[in-house]
Formats: C-alpha cells, structure tokens, sequence
C-alpha cells in the first residue's frame, strides 16, 4: 500500500518485503517492518524480551536498563555484546504450535560495571526478580510496582510556535515509516529545535529507549535541555521514561492519557499534545 | 484539540476533562482518555496490572485469561468480582516519587470453576509463576514464554469489497474515540459483515480481549465464523489473541507487523491490511 523498498533498505534488517494481493486482486511486494524478539541479559540472568525492531539494539538495552532505574548513566555499562540469533534453526513443535519466530532470537548480554546482576528498583528481600518491561507497566504485578522515583526536572517555557514544527521536522527522518507507513519514532532536540537522534520501532516505548539510549551509551544524561518528540500518543509510559532521564518537555503528534497529564503536571514537564502546524494543547 | 465532551460523557469513567491552553494562548478544557490501572488477580493471587481504560473489565479479565491460555471458555470462570480502588487514598510518598495512581487501583477478582489458582500454560515445575502481560510480550523473560498452542481455525475467503467497509462500520461506533481523537477500538462481525461488539481501549490489546472477552462470558467461544477489526496496526499479539479465539479473519486499519503476517499466514488466517474504501493488501 505504502512504498516500495527504498534503494538501500534492502540491507536494512528493519525492513522486510511480502507478497500481497492488493484489494485481493493483483499481486504485488510490499515492505513491512520487521518486528523480532529480543533478549536483554544483564550478568547472564534474562532480564526481559522485547519485540523490537532490528537496529540500535544497544542503545534499546541501555535506554531501557536506564528506563527502568536499573543504571543511572552509561558509565555503570561494562559492555554490551550482541549475539545474533540462529536463523537456521527448525520452528520445531506441533502443528498446531504457532512460533513467535522460526529461529532462536537475538539477544544482547549486558555487564555492568559492578559486575554481577543488580536488584531490581523496588525489590522486596526474598522476592524472585520479575521482569518488568519496555512499555512500562506489562509484567509487573502489583500497584506498587508501578510507581518510580524519579530525578528532579528544571523546568522550561513551553514555546508553541518552535514546538509545533517538531513533529514534521522529525517526519522528514522518519525513513523506515516512509517506507512501510507503520512504524513509531523518537526524536531528542534541542531547547532549539536542533534535531539530535531519531530512531524508529514497532513499538513506540522501544523508539524512546533507543533515543535515549543514545544518549545513555555516551554518558550525556541527565537531558536537561532536551525535548522529547513523539509521533503517537503521550502515554504516561513514554511520559516517565523522559522523566527519568530529567527530559522537561515533551511533545507528542497524538492525543495525552489521563496519567501522562497527571505525571507531567505533577513533575513541572512541558506537555505538548497534538501537536502540528498551528495547533497543540499544552497541559496546565 | 479534538472535541467537546458528548452530553452523556460525564458519567463515562472513560473520559476526563482537562485544562489546556490551546497553542500556548487560549485556556480551554479538553476531553483526554482515562489510563489507570487494573489488577487482575486468580483465585486470590495477583496475576498481572494492565493500564486500561475504565469500563468493561470482567470483559477485559475473562479476555485475558482466555488469550493466555489460562481458561478455555466462560464456563470456566466460577466469578468474577470487580473491587473499585480508593480515591480518596492519598499519594503518599516522596516530593520525587511520581505514583501512577494517587488512588488505590482497580482490580478485578476472578474465581476459577477448579477453585484455586490455574498453573501457567507453560510453566516449568518449581518455577515462580511469572506475571504474563496484556501486550502478549512484556513480562515475558525467555523466548520459549512468546510461543503458544493455538486452537485450528476454519479459513474463510478474503472479501475484499466487503472488508473495505469494515474500518468506517467501526468507526461510527468508535463513541470514545470521537470525543478524545485518542483511543483504539476493536470490533467483532459476522462473516456477512454485522457488527456484534465494539470496544474501546487505550491499549490496543485490551480493547481485542475485552472484544473477545464478550464472547467468553456468554460463553459462546469459539469464533469461528467471525472477523476482527482493529483501529489500528496488527501486532502479532493482537493476531495471536484472534487465533486463540479461533477467528478465521482479521481486518486493519495499518499496517501489519512481520511477525503477524508469519503467524496469520501459518496458521491459515486471512489477514487484510491497510484496509479502507478502495484499499486493502491480503497477506498471503
């Protein structure tokens, strides 16, 4: 439906072309984006697996490692390896066994700088570490998990007319949606406007990691004077991960969630929803 | 940005008004989406946290439970009892500490027809229970977890003339949605193209097993000879929970991930994407 395969996208693991009838009629390729599983480890115990995006897995495993209050900069990363999956191994099982992938997925081991596996945030004493996970909320269990410290912010003036041309500036980037027309992005500017780091993934939570990520894995946290543009929603998940990094302005292309108002007020952030030319709600 | 609140709105748990200043100048009041969470817990046992949109939980807990393999049908769902959080509860916590809720959550008791608590569909002996999530993936901390047995469907012929109208049929009923610009939808037809059941959600994937989840408190699984239609794109897990339902078609608005097309396709789905008036590719 959307585009053909860009001239170099053939060497991009990102994209992938499939075989479509269009209106089921003709026969045609299209390019989709490719969403695979990764494992992040860290001291050699599996933390979580994620559906990404191939591309910028380290950034991903340290923005979230970050994300997650599990580091505080790149500085606690000892290394970051990649081990690419087996993408000859069988699908093996049943018929009626459907496979998230036909192969063993990728995974990243991560060491930390004191070694060995840390406590999870809020782990009780005794308590077997329960993954948490990329979008924020999925795989923990209970309320209390939910909730995180977070650094203070300094706050900045929102600037409507600078904040409303984020979003197309970021679009001009976006390569991988012009591609396939279903992918979410990231960017990191400058107080600005200055474009940083854009990164694109299937999942929107995953886009931020790698964006601030990027950021993690050159030590250059906390992002002061930095703003957050996204190209869905402002989901409150997306919301605490820019606060965790000390971001004080976000503006997203969609519509804010009740918590993401609520979390943003409550910490000083600029909050700039539905943002584009001529229009944007700031939340007050 | 988007709209007024409908006149019955305010008796919506789903939505909220909010104050904003339009581009920075005007102060209006805006009508957002309500994001909080709900814990679902299984004969006394908490079983996972979902940020949901209020409204139609019993839905989302036996939707849930059905797409994780945990029951099979209504008929294995001795009660199901929704406990309201506290709003009066006070935040509590540090001036940093940003809590998701200043409430105590929501939360939905289930009983199961057996008594106690079900194992994990693939729980290894001795090991913890670990919280499966909403999303399909989070949560999830070895690559064996992302696998499922599915229940075989019945194929059904693509009917492109007729699935192109679906996503408008949706979209009238997308009540949520008009009012905030914010908000996915899931809806159930029949194979002739009758809508059965609508709902909204903030999360993609709980508006499918609330969708799903009607179907599995009156017990009327499977859904053989029905389609979904999603607002949005088709993740994998959204894919996967329509095949643990057995449902032959699916039809979305965006586009499709590699994974859903790999799922679909093995699994004998017609999967048709980017489908509006027009327009539409079929997976093959």
């Amino acid at each position: 439906m959307i585009g053909r395969m860009p001239p170099d996208a053939a060497l991009s693991p990102a994209l992938r072309t499939v075989t479509v009838r269009r209106r089921g009629e003709r026969v045609d390729e299209d390019v989709i984006v490719v969403e695979e599983p990764l494992e992040i480890r860290v001291g050699g115990k599996p933390l979580v697996v994620t559906m990404r995006t191939p591309g910028n897995d380290e950034e991903l495993a340290a923005g979230f490692l970050h994300a997650e209050g599990m580091i505080a900069g790149g500085a606690e990363i000892a290394s970051l390896r990649p081990v690419a999956g087996d993408r000859t191994a069988a699908g093996g099982g049943g018929s009626t066994r459907i496979r998230v992938t036909s192969f063993a997925g990728d995974r990243i081991d991560v060491t930390l700088a004191g070694g060995g596996a840390p406590a999870p945030p809020a782990a009780e004493p005794g308590r077997e570490f329960r993954a948490t996970a990329a979008c924020g909320v999925c795989g923990k269990a209970s309320m209390d998990d939910l909730d995180q410290d977070l650094p203070p912010i300094a706050p900045v003036e929102c600037r409507p007319a600078l904040f409303e041309t984020l979003p197309d500036r970021l679009r001009t980037e976006q390569t991988l949606f012009h591609a396939t027309g279903g992918i979410h992005a990231a960017g990191i500017f400058t107080l600005d406007g200055e474009l940083l780091c854009v990164r694109e993934d299937i999942g929107r939570h995953n886009a931020v990691d790698k964006a601030i990520g990027h950021f993690v894995l050159r030590d250059a946290l906390p992002l002061h004077d930095r703003i957050l543009v996204v190209s869905g929603r402002a989901g409150f998940e997306l919301v605490q991960k820019a606060l965790m990094a000390a971001i004080p302005a976000m503006v997203s292309v969609g519509a804010a969630s009740s918590v993401a108002v609520d979390m943003a007020t409550a910490a000083g952030m600029t909050l700039y929803s539905f943002a584009g030319p001529g229009r944007g709600n700031l939340h007050v």
